[in-house]
């Protein structure tokens, strides 16, 4: 199953996708070459380093050794790039999964991963960067991206919700109301019109890559959404924000947030089975618990509880 | 590796996007109902039935029997739809392959199916129909849809070629040109602006479902591309047409061209390593062979020579 992971990263076009997500790549750009001073003559590691971008910044930023490292096929597509651009005596590619390799160093001063997927947690890969980091990060080493939140926002798009729910029970004159359960018990991955979002963001999780225990990454949170306007409340929408910060001078922040410059993970939405109508100013509360699926460890259960309605949400995230 | 096409059709979303995909479905619909006297009294043989809609549009136009196979798990939704429907008297649902099964009849009067993929031939589906017709059609019987056409246009698009093709010598300062080959290595499915077209259209294969054999689906034609304005040829787009008309009364057609409303098939576009400068009535020519890929029946394996240029081009679609 990991195998069908890591071959979806070896063609070009995911990476051609990444690389064009200026949001990402920009950000990660202006962290290093903005705040070279913590990367001038590290050693530093690139988990999961694709075609070696993150290398190929870190290097030019003064690192003085950079391990990237990735299980996928397109590593030997980085091995041309960098050699492409003259960059092979520093920075040393590595094909394999973290878990299983060697280093050929004691200790790396930095790590930086571009680790992150839908909803944040979606992939697992975090845990990946987390195991590199017990494992081989020097005592007062950094690890970025260094600061992850995860936010909710109540959406209204009943145009949606119907297209999409209400759709199975008239299909060109046909019923197929057993179809509705399935749209309803899975989050999807979709770039949000911000004028759908009719409330305050509620921050459910904040991740501190550089202590975080893989453990805490599976999480259960209270929520509480404030509606911004009156309406009916057709979903909950998710997004990340990612700040690098630990000892920069220049600190970079970037958010997937529905208002924000649209980006490769776009927002994830969770409908309600059930619409919820509110008044501006009226709370939305309750419980949300994310998990890995023990069935498929890279995909995420979510539970969403609304305790103004009583609705028990469960979704999937696959 | 057949699990995994037919798992594929296992998830609500296929369906969904299928169904609302107005073009496909009311196509099938205006069919049947405006042609009910193919279908009354009839045995109907639906292959790949997938939610059942094509099946019950037959039993609505007054078949007596509806066989729907399908080998994904979607055809368990398909009984509960059937069950909903109150149809379950008159269709008839068999979960498996078609090359694997019995029917409970010796002989279909009418075979109906939508068995197109990207290109009209990816997936490879309609060698399962031809398989169904051989096995069972009725003599002086039909599989709709019957006629089927595959065309090519010139595209003119410098700034997307820019974008995929010579993106790769300078992403953020660094080369990564050993990624271009890859790029023009693989035919992409994707909505071709219509702007963009910049020749006649040149049709390279017909298919008559009910008399073509399977071994003809792999081909080789001429094409020639006459320039409806001058401008820069970035690539070749493909599209199919779609005609339902032996014994019909009403005739119903449909296109998947770039200026036709759009369909989940979108159009296929194989991008030119080198664009080519065109004026205004001059001709494009080539050949095109479209095969099975070997490794992958259900990918295909395009050649494209282009006279003029002597440019031979080799994709990929999987």
């Amino acid at each position: 199953e990991d195998a069908a992971y890591f071959s979806s990263y070896s063609h070009f076009s995911i990476h051609m996708d990444m690389l064009q997500d200026k949001v990402r790549t920009e950000s990660y750009r202006d962290f290093i070459m903005t705040n070279q001073h913590l990367f001038k003559d590290k050693v530093v590691l690139d988990v999961g380093c694709g075609t070696g971008i993150l290398s190929m910044f870190a290097a030019r930023a003064g690192a003085s050794q950079v391990i990237a490292v990735d299980q996928s096929e397109i590593i030997y597509k980085a091995m041309d790039i960098v050699r492409e651009n003259n960059l092979d005596h520093v920075i040393k590619l590595i094909k394999g999964r973290v878990e299983d390799i060697q280093l050929p160093v004691e200790k790396v001063d930095v790590i930086i991963s571009e680790w992150m997927g839908y909803f944040l947690l979606f992939e697992s890969m975090l845990d990946t960067v987390l195991y590199a980091r017990d494992q081989w990060l020097a005592p007062g080493g950094s690890v970025y991206p260094d600061r992850c939140t995860i936010s909710l926002v109540a959406i209204g798009d009943t145009k949606m919700h119907s297209n999409r729910v209400a759709f199975w029970d008239d299909v060109y004159g046909f019923k197929m109301t057993c179809m509705r359960s399935d749209v309803t018990k899975e989050g999807s991955v979709e770039e949000i019109d911000p004028e759908t979002v009719m409330s305050e963001p509620s921050l459910i999780k904040m991740v501190d890559c550089c202590s975080v225990l893989v453990a805490e990454l599976d999480f259960t949170a209270d929520f509480s959404l404030k509606a911004t306007r009156d309406g009916t409340c057709t979903g909950i929408g998710g997004y990340f924000d990612i700040v690098f910060e630990k000892d920069c001078t220049n600190k970079v922040y970037f958010s997937t947030a529905p208002n924000c410059m649209k980006t490769h993970w776009k927002q994830t939405l969770f409908l309600l089975e059930k619409p919820v109508d509110m008044k501006q100013g009226d709370l939305m509360s309750g419980k949300i618990s994310v998990k890995k699926n023990k069935k498929d460890p890279r995909a995420l259960v979510i539970r969403i509880e609304i305790t103004n309605t009583g609705q028990v949400l469960d979704f999937q995230l696959q």
